[in-house]
């Protein structure tokens, strides 16, 4: 892999400066404000005693998640979908993404019934608003459940994080596998690929697209080893950020 | 007016502190993070050319706002309202005050054929979200239309904003006036009332309802002194705000 | 304040020729037709036994209003919200304010666990349908009451009703304030206030707004004023309509 | 066919007491208030110029129309579809029955490229509302048309209705047929009709479906006739509604 | 009658080439792909235990149906309901029509306290879509209730069927009444009728409308006659489509 | 790679019966009805010419995807999205990512202002319905494109599809990577993925989701391998499909 110096001045094997602000909100169980570069989510977990009636009863606890975007974190202003009256297809398709996300790293036995609800909204958009989503969910995600064993409504040696996750987007531009997209990168991918991966390395989740041409195999290794790479140096941030203050 | 000390230290006419991060955003033409103590709205503005159909060829300008809230700005999460497919009587009252107030102080024919849409969302809420949005929606409204007569969109010398405006919540508790109610207040309040001033101080609206018992108009009088004093704060903060950095 | 003649003849302090005719559903447990001049409002109260899920078992009652217009009480005929597919912020805003009034002189213990839905459909609109709807919704409310104490499902001596109340539009039109303000002058009018106000006097709702220019004390006190008579004119005719026939 | 009296006192083939109060709406092109016993309905029939879309350039008009029911017409309270957000089956059904029945009496080239909304809102219910609306709606067409014609919209010669139209319901209760079904016996009811008949007596709609028992031949004809002798008692009540004063 | 031969050489009188795919789906309990023509519908049944809340406890089951068409089952492609959020009224109308259809010959104390779903969906659409639909919904019932009755939800004895029933079109081309109107005749017909009826010969449902002239007498008997006659050969076909093979 | 026989009897990299019916709307532009086995879904190409308004004037087509499911197609009776008001995320996201994968092979400049939209209705599910959908949708696009050809709606020697298009599902099932998942094998798998691959083999999406324990980059490779040789088989037997008749 080149070396390229790209318009921001990183190298193609280089994640965005990443901000993560644990416990931004007053008022939710966990929560973190976390930028990727200019992008913005603000991830909060909302922690409720019982589940949903379909899984009630069977000893096993429920999360889940939902993915918004102000009107105007985005360049253009985009009308609300609570005005729309509908939810767009891109919403579901990215709620249901960090969902699955969390839930691969969650013992939901461990849980117990209990019900963490996460909500990713996007404050300020400038590329991989999903992969920012995840990574900060899973810090409100481990806050809130700390929260819930304080309240003793999870049990004291209950491990209910089997291990961490987190997300980034890669892509090829002009033939050069790059890390962490940028807007302005992101709408010139021939290919573009988010990549959920665990705290061990494991993958979670690997979505590819091919914007422009299909891909090849050769491509789609050096997406992957870019992309795990990149969840690693997350996954240390991630435990940083959770880290007790000295 | 008595000059007993709140749960939160204030006497009966302090405002909360109020911070106002002007240019919070920084992709719409104006913005504004505004905090009136725990509570947060991030208020953007968006300028575009043109307006609505059914004000096409009248030479006038448009200007409106739409609110909403996260839903864990709450102390409980709240269902989305574009989960819902539909926007509450609660939001849609408040979007059409957010508007009324910023029209007051615009001369849509200075504006020209131009549309101005701010978007109040709050992150957190700890009452007085409205009034928070209005004064924050101010600040940012005012950066677009210096954007605007940046760009040659509006005229160089035209007098677009005839006044500022602000806007405050007043109640009564156990009987006593007070100004700006925080949430725990604002639940016991008997009488809750906001009130929309100009920089003059003239009134632009001005809304009083009887929670508990009705009143009378020397109560009524007591709380449009305390609204009018607490907006003549509030309009030197957003000038301040607006001041060019020296 | 002067006494100029209005387009109609009335005197600035005068109300519009009102009519109530009660009991004009031979359904609903209580009704009204009310007319304020050529605004016309069918109000019907629905009594059941039972309140909403969120207040079972707290032994009080539930009132709540909905206000809507037929497509053609205007002069030109509007969609329909059930045709829309969505209820507008303006139903909404007037439906909230309907049922505030109403519940601000119910004594919801008294009423018990059973719950009273006031509809209020316009049927022609000539300026105040929200004001001639507070009012007669009074009426239909009370009938509704006596019908519940009739069946038994009220005590005999519960005094549900603790005071009346009625409601009027004011306003400023070339400098003079206005009492019931018909379409034609609710268009001219600089600012709009509507003053919901109890049998004895005491202030439910105050809402007022500049349309035009903002106000100032002098104008809103003199405003107040002509409301507070307006509704005490209308405090006995709903009293008279109310009356046991002789 | 046997002449039983019925809980009203009626004959079998006795209409209830029709009474249309033509001109009910002060702002409306045409209206009637039609009432059939207690089934009160109020249509009003709006006059715009032009079509729409899908009917433009092609020299013809287009008569169209919509019904409602207020939530308290009935016995006990229904929700608003404009609430529920949907409109349901029934409604749409018979929205579409309704303009089918005045198109067919509607010549839509003499009424050039103008649009007729009639909009028939049930005030009361008591069986038979879809019946009452068509034929009441049929003289605020007649009116409408001619508002139209004094407007110089419509030709001064043009015979825009080539007849007139009126409904009743028929039906079958306890083996004997019956015209004009209150709601009482709507319920009982084995078989229903709807006919709709122009002035000649021909049939423009003819909607039978059997509730209990299916029908046969013989009962079919019996309902016709009775339906056929009701409409043309109604087209000669639409006959002297509409009349010129003497 | 005349016997023309029209332009798919049918004499007036002669149904399309019926096809009944009986069993076509292999996950419903009962199922058929029914073919008029190039009309093509496939229905399915679903028969689950319990029934509707209304219903419960009432000893009685509950039949009801579900029509809608494939976007492009027509020769231009339509929206789909499920993308306008929205369902029209044609496809309200035509789902009522055939839930009642079959509940004609239902008894629903024989079918106890279950629920029969009935899904029509049109594949292909070449004109009596809805006819298609209640000739085949019926042969899924009647697989749905064996079913049922082999898995001991309804009783060994209980005869839960009463009767069989079919429906076909029959309109007035030309003057000349016609059996089965394919798309190209339905487009032309000057009077259009949907009749039901059972094994027995008895009508369930009459709907006769006038697109162009309204029509009399002779010409709505001699309708019947045809549809009467056209329900007898379909009752046959459905028969053999449900006997048991030899 | 193990070779163990699965339920059905196939290898680990063997595919179901597949079943190509081309042409079997007889309205569509282009159709196939395709089976993966027991998954059934009817893919119509309807070409309309002109392009949405966001693509005027750009000599560009355009081509998109709708996925639904009848209600019944599945085990137990799903509600229609249409009758819930809405479309679900899963739906959704099928939509979308069919429609990409067509697009990956054309030319959409070859293509023209014209629009070619593909609807896949599942007709009876049981595990792959999106990949099949997207293999069936490749040949009704070919043969609407085709059919452009012949109205000369679309250039004589113009290039459309640069390549075909075909998808499979793979997952791995006790640690053993399989093809094709049937229903009762895809709610075991541990981690599913969906190949798409053009005709060359090269990736247009891969979508990889660990149900289960995460997956590392071994079993990814499997998997990978898996499905482009599927994809190969079904290459093949697209274009048997399309051959000309001999």
């Amino acid at each position: 892999m080149t070396d390229l110096v790209r318009s921001d001045g990183r190298s193609t094997g280089q994640l965005r400066p990443i901000v993560i602000e644990r416990g931004w909100s007053g008022q939710a169980e966990g929560s973190a404000l976390i930028s990727f570069g200019n992008t913005k989510v603000l991830c909060t977990a909302s922690f409720t005693n019982g589940v949903p009636r379909w899984l009630t009863g069977k000893g096993k606890g429920w999360v889940t998640a939902e993915y918004a975007m102000l009107p105007r974190a985005t360049n253009e202003r985009n009308d609300r979908e609570s005005v729309k009256g509908r939810i767009g297809g891109r919403t579901h398709e990215i709620s249901r993404l960090i969902g699955r996300a969390l839930r691969s790293v969650v013992d939901t036995k461990a849980l117990g019934e209990n019900t963490i609800v996460i909500d990713c909204d996007v404050l300020q958009a400038d590329g991989g608003t999903r992969t920012a989503a995840i990574t900060g969910a899973y810090v409100a995600l481990a806050d809130a459940i700390e929260w819930a064993r304080g309240k003793k409504f999870v049990g004291q040696k209950s491990q209910v994080l089997i291990d961490s996750v987190a997300a980034v987007s890669v892509g090829i531009i002009d033939g050069v596998p790059m890390l962490d997209l940028a807007y302005v990168e992101d709408v010139r991918a021939e290919t573009d690929m988010n990549v959920v991966v665990t705290g061990r390395g494991l993958f979670v989740e690997v979505q590819g697209t091919a914007e422009g041409a299909p891909f090849d195999k050769r491509e789609l290794d050096a997406l992957l080893q870019l992309g795990v790479d990149g969840c690693a140096q997350l996954r240390d941030l991630q435990a940083a950020a959770l880290a007790p203050e000295a």
